[in-house]
């Protein structure tokens, strides 16, 4: 084949390839996930990554419908969006069982969502992002519990209690300045996106945008802490958590959220960036049955979380799931170094072998580039002595053990 | 909101939801996957299902390409494919880390994958896949440790080896065939087709198509077992397995397969259809590079081997990952039994709560639907006295237990 016919190697613009090292710190917190959320009584869910586009139509931010999802015309004709967030799928599927389903529900899972980002901002078009959501109570100890969830996510990934701050603020104080200026839908999705911006706008585009609005700006200031959420605060203190705190300006910018809502903040100081939230959604269930369901919930994405680690020297070491490589002297002796391998296998070991096609110094560097901690040279010097020598491919340093006593040196 | 306009539970025609169950049955299953392949030296790998679509024109069937694939163009005018499977991918990923990756290669992958198959014929849109692929050696011992590695996972699924049989075959059989008879590429595609649909056929019309491509019958019915096939099956006998044979009449439909190729077939009387499969594709990474590497592999669907298991009677019975529910006598005691959780979490005890919204048989009823298997009733008597009743929600027994010994319970 000339150069000119061949296939780019690259992956699809603005997503990832995800080779052992990735795949394993994507294992890694994807395990700690399922381990926290087991912990917190939580169940995992799935779905497709398609949906009717209808789904995300009086939901989801116009911006995300009209300008950056994934939005195609089937074979059969259907219009199918790539989900763009996991929420609307989860209150379908609630939906769907409500009957047979029990509450409260606690529910996870760790969808990848997709958006149509101009790559050249070095933004993903695909990312994983864990689902936490509890349906069916109105408590503010719901709320509170999701806080919790979110606290306790930090903590399992090392976090410490100075490295994050969770600010917390209520919709409720929003929809009551709407309702006591008359505001209309529009209008209050206005006042939503405008709050929502806030902080990366100027004071005065701010003001004037207000003012088009109809609001007064002295409105906004209320710095008086929500009773319930004074409470809440409180008890979280007394438990020993001193990071959460009240903040009037958290606004989420998802129109469905209902009353609490928060954000999680990374407190370096070169990386004071919000990491992920969440909220109360109590009338998300409504767009498919008369009954709504009252919900609060989170979701968390894999690149922010990744980026926070990295700053913070909380990655894991990458360890290979495999422990020591078989080097074989001649291909002939394939068979038996299997049979030896298997062995091992049976006693509990992980092993890959070599064919014998290479030199055994090429061998030995390739169980390098794996990363494999240790390798064992095998011919029919080994097999029929039955003693074998294990080599630590890091320090060089050197081992012999006979057949039956190499498994045990690999589960110490 | 009125009754017409409301949205469908539905999801999208062809795709699953998973609720909680079906997930714990795919986690199940990926799980045993990951165990044994660990064990075997296989590291684990993933890449998006965005692909551009240029990848699967020259050796994905175009059957596939042209009328079952998930094809679109992206807002900035990219065609882009939901991948139909993922051996292209891994092909791509390999020959781009060419240098950096040392080989022999292991690699497995669960992606899902996508095909636009009519839904009246029950067929599904999206399925996972587990892909296992060896890069880097032409040696039969990899052959043959791919066959094991089929072998193994059924085994670690629960099957005997009564229950599934391995059918082995060569393309080099029939690549020998159309050099004989001077075969231009087209008609090896259409003698490929032609096999690949044999069992599906009347003898009469597989005649007629065979005389069209102007191969003589007698030169397919060759029963003579290839030397490489023979010394492998004898091995694994050798090894004390005993169900893999040699069939020549087992193909597979991809163009890329260059040399051994096997399916596993159920050999339950009523079920008794070919499971999955793989075999050797020598020449796959020559799309992207000059140089091709060797590469065997396999690939096997969640759907066919849930539906083996369910028949088998190899179905995992569903346990929720949540061990007890603290119901709540009232709403205002919630943070008291948060903070009773929260101890029994520490000692590693998976607990729900429920915020006490509802009258205590109501909450029990919800612990039941969620098949979670115990219950404590806490209220003010319980949490002044430090005594609390354990009730099992299957039996209906209880015991009795203090605080302090409480986590132990369920932790036996």
């Amino acid at each position: 084949m000339s150069k000119k016919d061949r296939l780019s190697v690259e992956p699809y613009k603005g997503v990832r390839d995800f080779y052992p090292e990735d795949q394993a710190f994507l294992n890694y917190l994807f395990t700690t996930f399922r381990t926290f959320l087991a912990k917190a009584g939580y169940v995992e869910y799935h779905a497709s990554i398609l949906e009717p586009a209808e789904l995300y139509r009086s939901k989801t931010s116009d911006e995300i419908v009209n300008e950056q999802s994934y939005l195609f015309t089937d074979r059969g004709g259907r219009e199918v969006m790539l989900r763009p967030e996991m929420t609307p799928t989860v209150a379908r599927m609630v939906a769907a069982k409500r009957r047979e389903l029990g509450f409260p529900l606690r529910l996870f899972s760790i969808p990848n969502v997709f958006r149509y980002e101009r790559p050249q901002r070095g933004r993903l078009r695909e990312h994983y992002q864990l689902n936490v959501d509890l349906f069916g109570s109105r408590s503010g100890a719901a709320d509170a519990e999701i806080i919790g969830v979110a606290y306790g996510l930090m903590r399992a990934l090392g976090a410490e209690e100075k490295d994050f701050v969770i600010k917390v603020s209520s919709r409720t104080l929003l929809e009551n300045i709407c309702s006591e200026h008359g505001l209309a839908e529009d209008a209050r999705a206005t006042l939503l996106s405008l709050m929502d911006r806030r902080a990366k706008m100027s004071e005065e585009d701010f003001d004037r945008d207000l003012e088009a609005i109809g609001i007064p700006k002295e409105k906004l200031s209320s710095e008086e802490v929500p009773a319930e959420l004074a409470e809440m605060i409180k008890d979280f203190k007394e438990a020993g958590i001193e990071n959460i705190e009240y903040a009037p300006d958290i606004i989420r910018g998802f129109t469905y959220y209902t009353g609490m809502v928060f954000e999680v903040f990374d407190t370096h100081p070169k990386n004071n960036r919000s990491l992920f939230g969440g909220g109360r959604f109590d009338n998300l269930t409504a767009l498919f049955e008369d009954e709504s369901l009252p919900a609060v919930g989170m979701a968390m994405g894999d690149v922010t979380i990744r980026d926070f680690l990295e700053v913070r020297g909380l990655m894991p070491t990458y360890v290979p799931t495999t422990h020591v490589y078989l080097a074989t002297t001649a291909p002939e002796l394939a068979v038996k170094v299997q049979t030896l391998a298997g062995e091992m296998r049976r006693k509990g070991v992980n092993v890959a072998i070599d064919f014998g096609e290479k030199k055994i110094g090429d061998q030995l560097k390739a169980a390098t580039k794996h990363k494999i901690p240790y390798a064992i040279v095998v011919g029919e010097d080994e097999l029929s002595s039955g003693e074998f020598v294990i080599r630590n491919l890091e320090t060089g340093t050197e081992e012999k053990r006979s057949r039956a006593e190499l498994p045990n040196f690999f589960l110490q």
